[in-house]
């Protein structure tokens, strides 16, 4: 016999790749935090002596949903702006909120609670945009969560740097930071979006960029009015401009997308750009609605990711597959236009693609890291069965994500997060809140 | 002291009606199945006995949600044809597998499923549209749920009816059944859509359902295709036709309408007739996205379906409601277009008023049924809270709402069904998935 960590026997196991596969009476065998066997469970039981053994006979085990955009700390803002578009909803809510409160302190809260969410809906990656990215990447490592840390930049000060030439090399100094070359944890830079910086700062940050070889990520053709104001401003598309600045490559993971030219988009599959689909995002603010099934069509990438949770109001992958799913057989006129494998594929694997993680997680092969979730089927929505993957996009909900491992360490156990102390989280949550909002609790409606 | 069989203090009250209110520190008095008083908790406590006092320290208190479309035993159909338009998803998928084993049994077996999973989403009354209306009658009934019986009218022939004056001779029988007299269950006639019926049928109908004093519902303007074949078959549009029949009025409960012209709207709004709107299903049939910012500007009462679970593949009013409100966002450009309370609304008190219940249920007003849901907002995904309805409308998962009552039967307890057996349910599910699907659960997928 042979000695593992752990042995899962799900009732289904849904690798991703290769695409279409449904495994039954399979286990998965997980050591030293790696997957290091998927083989019939008969099998299974004659090779391996696990540490520990999870039945779970109602389940289906699918890689760790990869949320491949977000501002995590924004939690602590969650439904503090609501029902206002783009525009009105940084400046009258957002701002002014993250302007007087945006600290250290803020960002490790507001994480530990995303952090805390997302292992709850099966997430076990995520990748980050905002200030106090060193915080990010520190909370992440604490609580045993793979990251994609992005080093917020743009031309204004904030609490965090005075200029984009603070922001960028505090960005270089985040690729050397021990934190970020812990395995869970890799960085990028993620200027705002286009207005956000100067020719001059965007050729800065690409020759950084390229020189440490880390991605770039920014919103992108999020609104007709940011491509307006860009043609206004610089006579170019952002897309265009991004371009003549040598931005427009496999590095680049333009997060919304949601308004393409036909051009674009074929530049964009030329180019190897990866695109973070946001569609609840996207329908809250009224931005619009990404053509996805077109992109992926033209062989771009399409990853899924939640943004924060003050535009959403949820970090919650597996509803966005759904929504991204519904909305393109729309958008497409076409009901075939992503299937439930497609839409499944976008949240995990495409999602690993477009973050360069492609090689470690993002599907259950054996190598990978131990990124795993379990989803409970067997509840009245999900029931009865005839379509296993249809089944998890169209019908389960995040509640249902009954375990979760990183790199092989169970962080949901039957529903509880096992490393946690949620009770504590949720009382500094609504401490923040209640310093936010200026409110007493019996005045919190 | 006065006696009362139930006091229930939430932390929060959302009535509806008033719009707008929240209500903190409230008890809710529940006596022989209605609301007998809504007052501040310390005054409830010191007037009132009650047999069961029910404390919920971080929910929200609402009306349940009114499910003003579906088609309940569709439930044991549920992900069996997918990803397809509509008329081939009816054609290919829904049609042969309904003639082959539709029954009393299947309809038995199905709308229990149907309204098990509908009870745990907070839902409290439903507008069914199936054969045998008689066995969804009786089964409402029988579990305690409150239920808008509809009264299925095609030209075909089925196992239940084998014409249409067979259809609406057994229509008329269901609304002196004895179940429909029942204070839980009520009638209508539901002709599946434009094409179903011919004008002598449509005119029979009509008759009927003005002297029984019945509502009518139908797919209607569901799909450009079903407007193209109206145009070429009669010439008309299908409102126009159905406006010629006589039927466009206040009892119409037109389910979809997801292409109307301004016209046909301001003929809605004029006639007082009522918008089933189901948005899952209308993506994921890609039928399309029905324009319900615009309806309700024009005065149309809007209510929120969820269709039968084989297009949907849920019966989750608050998937739906958050559903709703994100695309009017989109369709009216307007990030405010529809607001997390006019989302609740259209949950609640429209979908009463589109089944002519809005005197008896859909929202918390003293001498209405106490039909109630309870939603625990004290889950990580819906911390911290700066405003209780955006939280309950943008954040919450069907799997939060703890407690139900309908007429003041407390049909879900702390999440857990009090008088359905689900094992023995799901047992039942899974007999008639393999029967259908003729395979086993290891070739399940």
């Amino acid at each position: 016999m042979q000695h593992c960590d752990t042995l899962i026997a799900p009732r289904w196991c849904i690798p991703v790749e290769p695409s279409g596969v449904v495994l039954t009476g399979h286990a998965v065998i997980v050591t030293d935090g790696k997957i290091t066997d998927l083989l019939p469970i008969e099998k299974a039981r004659q090779v391996y002596q696990p540490s520990v053994h999870i039945e779970r006979p109602q389940h289906a085990l699918i890689p760790g949903f990869v949320n491949s955009h977000t501002h995590a700390a924004m939690t602590l803002l969650r439904g503090l702006a609501e029902d206002l578009p783009l525009q009105g909803w940084l400046r009258d809510g957002i701002w002014p909120a993250e302007k007087r409160w945006v600290s250290a302190e803020m960002v490790r809260d507001g994480t530990e609670l995303a952090i805390a969410e997302m292992l709850t809906a099966g997430i076990t990656c995520f990748s980050d945009q905002y200030f106090f990215p060193e915080i990010v990447a520190e909370t992440a490592v604490d609580l045993g969560m793979r990251a994609m840390v992005g080093t917020p930049v743009v031309e204004f000060p904030t609490s965090w740097a005075g200029s984009a030439g603070e922001y960028l090399s505090k960005g270089a100094d985040l690729v050397h930071d021990p934190f970020a070359e812990h395995p869970l944890v890799s960085t990028c830079f993620a200027p705002h979006s286009i207005s956000a910086l100067s020719d001059e700062s965007f050729t800065e940050l690409r020759v950084m960029a390229d020189q440490l070889d880390v991605p770039v990520q920014m919103h992108l053709h999020e609104t007709t009015a940011e491509i307006a104001a860009s043609v206004k401003q610089s006579g170019q598309r952002p897309c265009e401009r991004l371009d003549a600045l040598g931005l427009v490559n496999a590095a680049l993971l333009a997060v919304h997308a949601v308004h393409m030219t036909d051009a674009e988009v074929a530049r964009f599959a030329e180019a190897g750009v990866n695109i973070a689909h946001c569609p609840r995002s996207n329908l809250k603010l009224a931005s619009g609605i990404a053509p996805v099934g077109r992109y992926r069509a033209a062989g771009v990438n399409v990853a899924i990711g939640t943004d924060g949770a003050a535009s959403n109001n949820v970090l919650d992958v597996l509803a966005e597959i759904r929504l991204a799913a519904l909305l393109a057989k729309v958008t497409e006129n076409d009901a075939a236009a992503i299937s439930a494998a497609e839409a499944l594929h976008m949240g995990t694997l495409g999602g690993a693609a477009a973050l360069g993680l492609a090689q470690t997680t993002g599907s259950i092969t054996t190598g990978k890291y131990a990124d795993l979730a379990c989803v409970d089927l067997g509840s009245l929505n999900s029931q009865p069965i005839y379509d296993v993957v249809s089944q998890l996009v169209y019908t389960a909900n995040a509640s249902q994500v009954s375990d979760v491992w990183v790199a092989g360490k169970h962080q949901l156990d039957n529903g509880q997060l096992a490393h946690i102390n949620t009770d504590e989280l949720l009382e500094r949550s609504n401490e923040w809140r209640d310093r936010m909002a200026g409110s007493s609790d019996d005045q919190a409606r």
